[in-house]
C-alpha cells in the first residue's frame, strides 16, 4: 500500500522522509494539491453502495483504497497553479480531494479536522492544563481592566498572538515580546491579547512527538535576555535530552485528546527545571533540530507513514468501517 | 446554566427558538462574533491549572463554565463590524472567541469540527453509503474519459457543484441541472465534476433531524420536469411524513458518526417510494417547513439547547473531563 505526501514541491523536509520511505521500499504518492487540475487529476466513482476512487500525479496513478497512510505536510492551495485559477474553482477542488480523501480508512498525520483545531492556542492551553502539564499564567481578553489587574499580579509579562501566527508570515510578523511596566492597557479593548508570565528560562526546549516516539531537544539560552528564541541569535545549539516520565506520560495523553499523530512542543524550562508548556505546533519544522542533534526525526514520521494501512489491518482484526 | 446562541442580528430562525427558550425560562446570551471586539467582549485567564472565562453581549456578563449549550446558528465573521477591521483582527478575535469555547464542556449544536467536515459532499456520499442509505449513481472526476464512460452508463445525469455551494450565494451560484445527451465532457478536465444519476422522483423529503427527534417533510414533485427544488416554482406545499425504520436507523447511524447533533436531510423519493440520499445540510434552513407543516421544529431544538449542561451531567455522572 502507497502512501500519500501531500506538500510543495520546494520541500527539503518532505525530501528528508521520502528518503527512508524509498529505502524501505515503500510506494510513495507526493502531489501538491496546487497543481490540480494541471498535472494532478481526481475521480472518484460512488455506485451500488460502494466508493472508487484514484488520484493521478506526476503521470502516477494510486487507489485511494491503496493508501496506507496520509502526510499533510505543506500542501499548496487547491487548484492555485490552475490555467485559470479562482475562488470558485479552489473550493471545487478542496473538496474534491479532501471529501474523498476524507472518506478513505487510511492513517492521517495530521487528520485535517485535528490540525484545524489544534491551532487554537487558547484550546491547546486548556488541553495542557488538563493534561496535567505546567502552564504559565495566561490571560486572552479584551478587557483593559482585566489585563491590568492581570499585570498587577504578573508584573513580569510578555505579550504574544492569540493566534499563534507564525512570523515568517510577513503582514502577521508579532514576535513575543516583553510588557514594559508602565504599559496602558487601554488597547485591548481594541483586539484580544494575549498576555503570558515570562518564565525565567534557562533552556528552551523542543519536543518532537511522532506516533508515540520521543524526541527531545534542549538549547541553552544565551547570556542576552532574549524571549523569542525563533528571533534570537544565539551562539548555543540543540542538543539531545531526556524526558521525565511525567511530562512523557501528559505529552502522550495530549496528543491523544488531540487526535494527533504528530506534534513538536515548545517548553521553557526554568531554574528548578520545570517545563512550562508554550505551545504545541501540530505542524512545526524539524530539519533544523534534526540536523543539529542528529536525532532521527525523519526516519521516525517515515516508520509512522510505513505502518500497516487499513486492509492489513482488517484482514488482521476483522472488518473496520471507521469513518474518519 | 444559560445557552449561548452564536448568530447575526437578522436571523429570525433564531428567533423562533428563542421563544421557546423564553418560555421554558432557560437564560439565553445571543451574541455575533461580528461584533468583537464592539459590544462584545471576552477574556479568560489559565492560572494554576484551572480556566476561568467570561463573555459580554449586551450588557450582560455570562461565564463559559456555565454554558449548557452553544449553538452555532449563522455567526458573523469575527469582528467585521469593529472600528478598524482586518484580517489580522479577525483571525485574532476567531482563535480567542472559538479557542475559549472549544475548551469548554458544553454541548455543541453544531461543534464546529463536525460542521467543516460535514460540508464535504462527496465525505457525505460515502458516509450515507456506509449507514446504507440508497445514494444515486455518483462520479466526481477531472478525467473527461471518465465522465463519457460514466454518462454512456447512466445516460440520465444531473450536474452539480462539488461543494454543495447554495445558490444563495450569488457568486457561485450554480443550481443543479440536466446534463444534455450529446454533451462533450472535455471541459471536465478543468475543474472537478460530480454527475449523478438523476432520479426519477415523485416527491421531494426534507427530513430534519434535532438529536433523536426526526420531523419530515413531503412535497409532490409539480408537472413540470424540475430538478432543484430550491428554484423550482410549484402550487405544491410541504407535508409531514412518516419516516421508515429502516431510513430513520440508517440517519441516525450517519448523525453519530458525522457527529452532528442537527442534519437537514434532502431525499429523492422514486416511484417505488424509496428515498434517494442528496445531502446533509448541517446548517440548513427550517423555518419554511415549520411554517408550510406545522412540524415544531424550532421547539425540538429549543428543547436540545435546554438538556443538562456539563455541570449538571457531572453531578448526575461524575467526573466529566472531556476536551473537545
Amino acid at each position: 500500500m502507497t502512501v500519500l505526501i501531500l506538500t510543495c514541491e520546494e520541500d527539503v523536509t518532505a525530501d528528508m522522509v521520502v528518503v527512508h520511505l524509498d529505502a524501505m521500499g515503500v510506494p510513495v504518492v507526493r502531489l501538491d494539491p496546487a497543481d490540480l487540475t494541471e498535472g494532478v487529476a481526481l475521480s472518484g466513482e460512488y455506485v451500488h453502495g460502494a466508493f472508487r476512487g484514484h488520484l493521478s500525479a506526476g503521470g502516477r496513478l494510486v487507489g485511494i483504497s491503496g493508501l496506507r497512510s496520509i502526510w499533510v505536510r505543506r500542501p499548496g492551495t487547491p487548484a492555485v497553479r490552475a490555467a485559470q485559477p479562482s475562488d470558485w474553482l479552489t473550493e471545487e477542488s478542496a473538496q474534491a480531494l479532501y471529501g474523498m480523501l476524507r472518506g478513505s480508512d487510511a492513517r492521517w498525520m495530521n487528520h485535517p479536522d485535528a490540525a484545524g483545531r489544534a491551532r487554537h492556542k487558547p484550546w491547546q492551553l486548556r488541553l495542557a492544563q488538563r493534561c496535567g502539564l505546567p502552564v504559565p499564567a495566561t490571560i486572552v481578553t479584551t478587557f483593559p481592566q482585566a489585563a491590568r489587574e492581570f499585570a498587577e499580579r504578573y508584573p513580569d509579562l510578555v505579550v504574544k498572538p492569540v493566534s499563534g501566527a507564525h512570523p515568517q508570515d510577513p503582514p502577521r510578523a508579532v514576535p513575543t515580546s516583553r510588557v514594559e511596566p508602565d504599559t496602558d492597557f487601554a488597547a485591548v479593548a481594541f483586539g484580544p491579547t494575549l498576555l503570558q508570565r515570562r518564565v525565567a528560562k534557562r533552556a528552551d526546549i523542543r519536543l518532537t512527538v511522532v506516533g508515540e516516539t520521543m524526541l527531545a531537544a534542549r538549547k541553552v539560552t544565551g547570556a542576552d535576555d532574549e524571549v523569542d528564541v525563533r528571533f534570537a541569535a544565539s551562539d548555543a545549539s540543540w542538543h539531545p535530552t531526556d524526558v521525565a516520565p511525567r511530562v512523557a506520560a501528559a505529552v502522550l495523553d495530549y496528543l491523544k485528546r488531540a487526535e494527533l499523530a504528530y506534534g513538536a512542543f515548545d517548553f521553557a524550562e526554568d531554574g528548578d527545571g520545570t517545563w512550562w508548556f508554550l505551545e504545541c505546533n501540530q505542524s512545526g519544522q524539524f530539519g533544523f533540530v534534526e540536523v543539529e542533534t542528529g536525532q532521527p526525526i525523519a526516519r521516525s514520521i517515515a516508520e509512522w507513514l510505513a505502518l500497516p494501512g487499513p486492509e492489513q489491518r482488517a484482514s488482521a482484526n476483522g472488518a473496520n468501517t471507521t469513518v474518519s
